[in-house]
């Protein structure tokens, strides 16, 4: 007989939507579940219906609005009320009318709860989770138990911990999924208890697991920063279901991170666990997810961060050129995600090189311009420059060390830009001025016309940046496509106040690709308006535009 | 024979400096130091003298700046040159000379590093691992070889990799450290190669290691997510030195996570680890060097960040408040946290009650006060204050609430500043302009007299520094003593870019105390002029000038 296949089972927009300063719509979760699918997950948990109004509009609209290819949809709720029948409990029965195949139902596997949060016996408690599973299994449903508390509860009362999970699948239920609701659990702990669990029930292990066998799942947060190595050695350990979010969303400090459980069973152990080829796509998945959810991506995250395969180290660099497995723990493509070289202070000649190469310039043999460029990086960051998070500007440098100077679009003859209050205007309280007003003017010389404009802003930075563009769109109208989408600021040695260096990062957009750049000084207003000159050049001569 | 101390080994200055967009002024790492000294650490690796310039100087002051009560520092190096001797490789002298009574050699143990980027043979790899050893040995260091790609090489050709950590031994090392150089590593894997290598080379577990009794480390890298758990895997399997960083910081996904590794041991395996009570404070210490670093600080941060212990009302919300311990892994305050209840009242009014307190205000009993001002930082929150790192402005929203009115010392009737080039000066290249100037002009009226004054200054918000000044010191002369001795910016809601909003935090001292403030607005200039106002008041007041 054929095993059962693997169950990855996605909860990003429902235990996911429990991060602080989360609060997904119902179009949002229209939008993250093709994405989802589009990874290749079996299961998409896509709320509570009947708890939360939004959800259940999820589930209705999810029915005619969603095609998925490869996952089914489960709706989340709990078992019925105590000393209720489960037919006549509306939260139960809202579970049915959602129309999801699969509903998931939270029972409480720690006889503390069940004492003290629900107030009742824990015969009640067993029996609450028995009645409830029977209900939705009569009515079609394929269920998966979520035993809340499991661990905590297994380690304080094993007997009842076993009786709650033994009362789920006597019931029917395909799938028990052992939650580490409080997140502290730590990997030894997991696969002990888990082989307990499983000798105790004569649950088999998951990959000799055929149809009909009770299957035992994982749920795992990540409070003690374990819930990669949690999820890995409940599979060990049997369980043949895991469930997660993607990007680790989720109350707290998350639930475990979905995507960097899959690749660690999928490229690490050989486990085939998605449908499809999701896995060569999930940087670019999880980023659109990102996108959607508007918290920003983590830059450190496992496999698909935007850091994961960069490296900086000048040491290493030299031998990365050589042979590239020797420094990545898997091939950044198996995940959808580049490796990336740094240029820092600790980079040497070989970094440059390969900096170079990924910029599309091949400085191969060519030792004196790399051993200027390097010079003349190691000097701008001890002036207080980063290039690691300036390619644009540091692809200027490269340019303007080859060709001998920088390309050119316009050349500024000066600037000035003036922020101050009105006189008069609600000044009687001492700092409640009245708001001040920013305006700038910028004198620039191109195509060979002298070029005066004033721009205005809510602040000096973007004022001088709407006097640029009001001067030069009228000779470059690309320009108009440019938008400055982040800005950050650094002060560097700070212990001098606001005598100290000041280092801004501008990162700009063209609505097709971003690109960021890099001004340092002083006096924080002349060290934005350089990188947004490097900005704006760099952005011309992409956009295919000749110096003049 | 008493058992060695658990080394706790922090490279948050060298390694953690590797992270993508870090950029650490030996001022931020003489800064750092210390507060790794407070959480208890016994070793502090402070860079690569020799080789950056940077860290030769970080070495130099630190010998005469620093004094550390728990820790010593540790200087990093590579092993000498291959065909070479220990005495004559330069960078080996330099790590001598850099006086700190630990050095840290990075040694390949990985074959295919020493044939392919060292290019030489296994016979000199381990060559140059024994003298380099026997060399600092000699010179009166205690000595911990990196063992860089120890389980890459270890499963490649473990006959090597041993010999390479028995050189290492052999030449009077105290302590090898297992590095998972490319992070790639899952703590089953980890469990097994601790254990073969331990066994080999007859090396004892660390809990029953005695003084000279040979040690193993472990340097873990967070490429497959687990870096926390395969270090807990290792310390279980016999090693008895963890390496690691605050905030987990470190190239591509960074290097373990010291703080949730120590809080893991201490808190569940009941290990004592670090010297003092530094746990306690680790919330604020892993804070207050994400202010040095300017990284701003993750908060699904285990144990550390600011959700860790947080509960979003709802499913669990009564049940908390009756057991709490029922729905924390952990006692929040043992690594300094706190549980938070978000969206609730309650805890707010609590808190500023507790804040007040810690102000010298008593608010005990004032229900109603407490709600306004409350319901003020709220309000002012949402808007992007914080007044978290910016007391001195709270205890001025709070006397403004208790008196009815903010304490005034003058009022604003306007301001201006002035950022520009001069025309024709140097402008010849597009961005290398002259330098720019800044110029302010306040009018305020204080003491019954008008006053208008101009300052000029290296940025705007220096010159609106010296202007108010200017102003105000004939009828203030406290004023003169004081100084703006750090200023922050935070670009907020970064995806709007210019437009964004802008907080500033700034940090005046009067030589004596120094006190924090902050401003908030979509210009970068008000918001610093708002912070400055706030600064000057707050010094006045408690310089015991009577409000106006």
């Amino acid at each position: 007989m054929a095993t059962v296949p693997f169950h990855v089972y996605d909860t990003t927009l429902r235990d996911g939507a429990q991060q602080e300063g989360m609060n997904l719509s119902v179009a949002d979760k229209l939008a993250i579940a093709p994405l989802l699918d589009e990874l290749g997950v079996g299961f998409i948990e896509g709320g509570w219906p009947g708890a939360v109004p939004k959800d259940t509009e999820f589930f209705r609209r999810a029915a005619k609005e969603l095609e998925l290819r490869h996952a089914v949809l489960a709706a989340f709720g709990a078992t019925r009320k105590a000393g209720a029948r489960a037919w006549d409990d509306p939260q139960v029965r809202a579970l049915v009318d959602a129309e999801a195949p699969v509903v998931t139902v939270v029972a409480k596997s720690d006889v503390r709860h069940v004492e003290r949060a629900l107030r009742t016996t824990s015969a009640e408690g067993v029996e609450m989770i028995a009645d409830t599973v029977r209900f939705l299994v009569g009515e079609g449903r394929r269920v998966v138990v979520d035993a809340e508390h499991f661990f905590d509860g297994f380690v304080f009362d094993p007997a009842f911990t076993r009786a709650a999970v033994a009362a789920a699948f006597d019931a029917g239920a395909e799938v028990v999924a052992l939650c580490d609701t409080n997140g502290g659990m730590l990997p030894d702990r997991v696969t002990d208890v888990v082989g307990e669990l499983r000798e105790a029930l004569g649950v088999p292990h998951g990959r000799d697991a055929s149809a009909g066998d009770p299957l035992l799942g994982m749920h795992a947060h990540n409070d003690s920063g374990c819930a990669v190595a949690n999820t890995l050695a409940a599979v060990a350990a049997g369980c043949a279901h895991v469930q997660g979010t993607v990007n680790g969303y989720g109350e707290r400090t998350g639930n475990v991170d979905l995507v960097t459980v899959v690749a660690n069973l999928e490229l690490k152990h050989g486990l085939r666990t998605l449908a499809g080829d999701g896995l060569a796509e999930s940087t670019r998945i999880a980023h659109a997810v990102a996108e959607i959810t508007n918290i920003s991506p983590y830059a450190r995250q496992p496999y698909v961060g935007a850091s994961a395969f960069a490296h900086k180290a000048g040491l290493h660099a030299s031998a990365i050129k050589v042979d590239p497995d020797l420094y990545q723990h898997v091939d950044p493509t198996a995940v959808g995600n580049d490796m990336r070289m740094l240029v820092s202070d600790m980079a040497g000649r070989a970094s440059i090189e390969l900096k170079g190469r990924e910029l599309g310039f091949d400085l191969s043999g060519q030792g004196e311009l790399l051993s200027r460029v390097t010079a003349r990086v190691k000097d701008a960051e001890a002036q207080g420059y980063t290039y690691d998070a300036a390619d644009a500007s540091f692809e200027l440098v490269l340019r303007e060390e080859l060709a001998g100077a920088r390309p050119g679009f316009f050349r500024v003859e000066s600037w000035r830009t003036i922020v101050e209050t009105v006189a008069g205007g609600g000044a009687d309280a001492d700092r409640h001025d009245a708001d001040a007003v920013a305006e700038a003017t910028v004198k620039l010389h191109a195509g060979g016309e002298r070029l005066v404009a004033t721009g205005e802003g809510n602040g000096p930075v973007n004022a001088l940046d709407h006097a640029l563009r009001n001067a030069l769109t009228r000779v470059y109208p690309q320009i108009e496509k440019f938008e400055l989408i982040d800005f950050k600021v650094r002060i560097l040695d700070a212990e001098h106040g606001t005598d100290a260096t000041t280092r801004v990062l501008v990162e700009t957009s063209d609505g097709q690709r971003s690109w960021s750049t890099v001004g340092v000084g002083p006096n924080i207003i002349e060290a934005a308006w350089e990188a947004m000159i490097d900005a704006y050049v760099f952005g011309l001569l992409h956009a295919g535009v000749e110096p003049s």
